[in-house]
């Protein structure tokens, strides 16, 4: 077992600017001030041009880091519907978000400092390899030089970041159950998502401290997650985003983007 | 009257990757090797990413500088019907479109180089003051510098970008007449396009050598154009583009892109 | 002046299904039990087809008329930017907008029986009369017989619709200010919208009784309405709207689809 | 062994109006000429509404059925990208686009007379027998009536609909290898595609007098198919096209739309 880290340090992602022209769906005003990375939506699952502009500012203006959050075309489907995308076509729509993402940040004084998949892309990038490559070629064609990728831990995705020389971040959820292997428990199996507030500050602490938590079977398995994903696109996320983050800062975590 | 020039030069532009997905529409290829500027779609009214790429790649390859080709969003109409898209909405969609281009430019070792926009917003920025102030705010968002803007001379947009401290560079078009005023005629008044590729041939050298056009009432007006808009999506098209730029050679025009 | 209506009714439409996919606006059921008639968006400013199917199914259960709320090609504006869209093309628009429409409609034993245009579209059809005939040219294009055509009374739609032979159907704004001419204050001047509930339920009542509102500048004009138009996009709008119905039948006046 | 028919005869069909606005991609004049079914893109791969109003109107003036290709909504893929979209969804997409279609059969005078799958869904639907009822949901929730859907013998698609009570039409590729089992073989696989213009005519023949053609590996299989499906998206295929019908009628073969 690991012990407590002496200085615990944790990140805090969450997904950013997921409107679309009229319709507005993350709380983006409330959440950059409590994240320390913005997972930005790219105008291919949501996030037109002008949200993108308004969230870059935002983050910016409160040191939030700005990453990519980049998806399969998909306005209708928010992104959520897998595609059997051809690699090289899925490499330039990945580098395609990026560059325009870029643009915003640049314009207000940052950059695109990561790149998390979205939705159904990310999900497929856990065990599709050849996605997976797309993807980070899609990066890698993007990128002057190494952008580091945010996905799971173990996933095809950081593994395929890793062959091409690219810095991981690996990622944990507070609000959704572990097996005992440390994957994530499958949306469609009972118990897989941890509602109880509770429950999930509980459980950011154990990441953020012991890089552990309880599995669904109530083993303790070891995460060693830099950052924590949270969620903002239902009713009262925010709250229970700034109560994590509140807690996480009283029992002496810092909160902070990865390095 | 001018007299001719004594080392005469000129560019020569046209609109590049305007298919989308499964669809062609320019022979990019062919094109590629006659025109010294190429106006690259960036996706709002064709350009898919793959195509932006090769486009790109071709571009950077055979030394032909890159300029964004931005557009109103509008597929299904091709960026030919003009829209009343709200200035703030306007100057980012234009930034997102230069951003998205820029990552495929310098990823095949290039850079966007200038800005030319599309089809009914070129027309409209023509005389509409605020879309053309619109599209040089975008133009200056996404440019860490001052990045070309290419129209028509007297425009309302060459007059916003000279208002922002950004180069202008004006074109003339072969295949068009002139009023006496040295406007172009209406493509929907009569005798608005010149057809007959041996007046086009000469008209394209009286640009160049000259800086002048004989105008549809038969008298001599000066354009001053550094750069010549050669169409390249109609069959023919790059033939006679090709003869264009063969017949400036011969007589001594050097074509190059524009400093 | 006229007498108030011995036995007054009136029609409450509203517009309805302007989600899209991930993104909800109007509160659909609430609305279907408001309302009389439900202007349903087809797709093209908003409203997916299963959003359709929904509001149709709740509509027909509920006894709600289904109109066909069409309007330009533009998720990315909401419909809200006007665009020159060619007669031809614009009227082909329109009748696939009826014709996915009606599928659902048909589906849930309903049907659609009437158009409105939306947004952008509304307002341009009110003077543009080549864009008002080209809808009209849709709608009976798409209809197999005469379908009613709902607007702003002294309209070119209207007026278009009753050369082409469809039925019109007037319509009045409650939370809107008049001119003494009986035309609608533009937004952008003061006093555009009306926004004080009490005086949105008089006016409400004034239409439906007295075929009548109180202009801008004090006057008493005639506004001779058969439908009054709800919003519901908007925190408290279906609130608002539940209390005009209920004033409006708590003073005698019906609450009934247009005949 | 099947004896040759009697009297043969044979259904042939082709996807047509697949270009999108300012692109083209099927010679429709031309195939409409050749075929007696014609399966028309609705919107979601391609075929804008007036490229739809028109392909309706020349078939119904021809006496050429009208089919919906319906398609996953995919215009930057051209519908060729596979996609996980939820059931209910997908039913309710096809439905959307075969209301869209109706109206403009309608409006020619004709009626969408059966339906077939586009592409990446055509394909899932051979195996996915979730998408296949799904799909089989949308046409009957669009369909008054039992609508014939055209597709591949043996596929879950062709046995979906027979449970929910819709008549089957078989097709067959002439310019496609089969295995031993009847089945297609594999584009990834050599030998798959058959592109010798004798050859492809022989097999027409073979599957509208014998029911049967030869597979990879020589052996002569029956395939029951009502329908030859053209291709018309090539350089040369409406004269193969042409060729063929010429051959089968010239062979006593009627060509006519399925019963």
């Amino acid at each position: 077992m690991t012990a407590p880290l002496a200085n615990p340090s944790i990140d805090l992602n969450a997904d950013l600017g997921e409107g679309f022209g009229r319709w507005q769906l993350t709380d983006d005003d409330a959440l950059l001030s409590i994240v320390s990375s913005a997972n930005v939506a790219c105008g291919f699952h949501a996030g037109d041009p002008s949200t993108m502009r308004r969230v870059c500012e935002l983050a910016a203006e409160r040191g939030v880091r700005i990453g990519a959050q980049v998806s399969y075309r998909d306005l209708a489907g928010f992104g959520r519907r897998a595609m059997d995308v051809p690699a090289r076509e899925l490499a330039d729509e990945i580098a395609y978000q990026i560059g325009a993402l870029e643009i915003f940040a640049r314009a207000a004084g940052s950059q695109v400092s990561y790149v998390k998949p979205h939705g159904a892309l990310y999900n497929r990038c856990v065990h599709d390899a050849v996605q997976a490559a797309a993807v980070v070629d899609g990066i890698t064609l993007a990128a002057g030089g190494p952008l580091p990728v945010l996905g799971l831990p173990g996933s095809r995705l950081h593994e395929a970041a890793r062959t091409a020389g690219l810095p991981v971040v690996a990622e944990a959820f507070a609000d959704r159950s572990y097996t005992a292997a440390g994957t994530l428990v499958p949306r469609t199996e009972p118990g897989a998502v941890v509602s109880d507030p509770d429950t999930v500050v509980k459980r950011a602490l154990g990441f953020a401290r012991d890089q552990a938590v309880t599995s669904l079977d109530g083993r303790r398995i070891e995460v060693a997650a830099r950052s924590l994903c949270l969620h903002g696109d239902t009713p009262g996320a925010a709250d229970l985003a700034r109560r994590v983050r509140g807690e996480l800062t009283a029992a002496g975590v810092r909160v902070a983007a990865f390095a």
